[in-house]
C-alpha cells in the first residue's frame, strides 16, 4: 500500500484509515470495488472503470455520494500525492452501517494506491493450472466485494500448484476468480457470454484480436478440448492457461494467438502514453 | 448496538471501534460471525455458539487469537459491562490485513453486545411470505460473514412483501437467508440435510419435536405442498412460513404442530433461566 489514500471525504495516511466494524461490508460481506492500473501517472481506461464502478453501485443500491468529475479529481490528486508513476488503484464503496444489520445503508468510499503485483514472468512462459470448481457467482455482472468462496477454495490451489480456478455449472464455464476466460478453437476465439464480469481488459482483447471472437455459452468440455486457452484481467493482462485440473490444454504450450494477443495489448497500452 | 465492545485486544466504546478498511473482511468478503442471544444475562446455548465459532475459524484458515476459554470471559465481562439482561451478541473475525490483497491472513476479533430486533407478533399470527430463488450457499455449513447475494435480493422481498428467500437448486430446497427451513407433512417433520448452516435453534427444534422428524433432501415441490412450513433461527426461534412466492402452504395459516414447538421452545428457554 502507498503512504495516502482518500477515506471517506478526506486525504490520509493509509495506515490511518478505518471504517466501523459493524458496517455491512465487513458483516454481511456487501460491498463493490473496482480496480485499475496508472501507466505513466496516466490511470489506464479510467473511464471505462468509472462506468463499471458508478453502475456497480447504483445495481446494489448504495448511493455513491461523488460524483464522476468528483471521482477523477480524487484519483488525480491521489496519483500525486503517491507519485504513483505505475502503481494500482483500488475504489471500495462499502454497504454501510444499517440499523438491522442487513438492508444497504450509506457506504463509506475508500481510494487507495497500491504497489502492483504482477505474475512472475515463468507464468507467461510456461502457462498456468486452473481448477475447475462447479459454482456459479451470483450477480457476477456486478464488481461485490463478493469473494469467499474464492479466497477459501485457494487454499487447495495451492496444494494443487493450480493459479486460479474456472467456475463452471450446468456444463458451462463462466469466469476463473478474478479474470476472464476465454479459449481458441480452429484459429477462432471462443469466451463465455453469460454469469461473468464484464473484465475491461476482456473488453479491449476482443477489440484487439485479428481473428473472429464468439461470445457465447462455452462448454466445459470445449474448454478441456481447446487449442490455446487464457484469462485476462487488469493485472495479468493475458496469462496462458495450459492445463485444466489434470488436462493439458493444446500442446501444454503458451499458444501462438495468445501470445500475440498478448503482444498487442501491450502495444496499445504504450501508445496510450 | 449497546455502549462497550471488544474490538481486537479491548474493550471500548463501540462507536470508537475501529478496523483498517483493506481488511480482507471488507475487499474480498472473507470473514466469519456468530451471533447468540442472552436471557437474564445468561448467553443461551453457549457451547453451541463457541463450538460454531471455533470450528468456522477453523475452516476458514482464520487462526482465532483466543482460546474458548478467554472467549467466555471476554463475553461474560461485555454482558456485565452492558448491562445485558436481554440482548444479542455478535462475534466476528475478520479475514485479515493480507499481502497480496487475496490469501487468509491475521484476521482482528470484534465482539458487539446489540439489542434484539425481534420479527412483530403479527409475524407469529399471521406467518410469513418466503421468495424462492435458485442458489446454493457456498460453504453453507461455515458461517461465513458471506450474505451479498441476500442483502442484495432484500430489494425484492420488500416488492413483493416478502420476509426472506427460500433458496433452492436442481429442485433441491436448502435454507432461508439466515434461518433454516422446515415443513410438516402427514404429521412428520422434514428439513434438509445438506448445504445448510447447523443452526442452533435448528438442533433445538429437532430435540424438542414430539413428531417424528425426518433430516433427509427435500424437494421444492415438497415444500409447496407441505399441510405446514417454518423457519427457526437465533432471533426469531420459529415463524411459520404460511406462503412461498404466490402459493399458499397448507390453509394458509399458521399450523398447529409449528405453533406447539414454538411454545416447547419459549418452555425450554424459560427452564434454563
Amino acid at each position: 500500500m502507498k503512504a495516502f489514500c482518500f477515506a471517506d471525504g478526506k486525504f490520509v495516511p493509509t495506515v490511518d484509515a478505518t471504517i466501523h466494524p459493524t458496517d455491512l461490508g465487513l458483516i454481511r460481506g456487501y460491498g463493490i470495488f473496482d480496480f485499475f492500473r496508472t501507466v505513466n501517472y496516466q490511470p489506464l481506461f479510467l473511464e471505462d472503470y468509472l462506468d463499471r464502478f458508478i453502475n456497480s453501485a447504483a445495481k446494489t443500491y448504495l448511493p455513491l455520494p461523488y460524483s464522476r468529475e468528483q471521482l477523477r479529481a480524487i484519483i488525480r490528486e491521489l496519483i500525486e500525492k503517491n507519485d504513483l508513476k505505475q502503481g494500482g488503484i483500488r475504489m471500495v464503496l462499502s454497504g454501510g452501517v444499517s440499523e438491522n444489520h442487513f438492508s444497504p445503508a450509506q457506504g463509506k468510499l475508500f481510494i487507495f494506491a497500491e504497489d502492483l503485483i504482477f505474475p512472475s514472468q515463468e507464468k507467461y512462459e510456461k502457462g498456468i493450472k486452473l481448477l475447475s470448481l462447479e459454482h456459479v457467482r451470483p450477480i457476477a455482472s456486478i464488481k461485490t466485494t463478493n469473494y469467499a468462496l474464492a479466497v477459501w477454495h485457494s487454499h487447495i490451489w495451492k496444494e494443487q500448484r493450480a493459479e486460479d480456478v474456472l467456475y463452471h455449472q450446468n456444463k458451462y464455464v463462466s469466469e476463473s476468480s478474478r479474470s476472464n476466460f476465454f479459449i481458441v478453437k480452429n484459429g477462432e476465439i471462443i469466451t463465455p457470454s453469460e454469469n461473468i464480469l464484464l473484465g475491461i481488459t476482456r473488453k479491449n482483447i476482443i477489440n484487439l484480436a485479428p481473428v473472429p471472437v464468439h461470445i457465447r455459452p462455452l462448454t466445459l468440455i470445449e474448454a478441456l478440448e481447446a487449442d490455446e486457452a487464457f484469462i485476462t484481467s487488469t493485472t495479468k493482462i493475458l496469462l496462458p492457461v495450459t492445463q485444466i485440473d489434470e488436462q493439458k490444454i493444446g500442446n501444454g504450450q503458451p499458444g501462438p494467438i495468445s501470445m500475440d494477443l498478448l503482444d498487442r495489448f501491450k502495444k496499445l497500452e504504450s501508445e496510450l502514453q
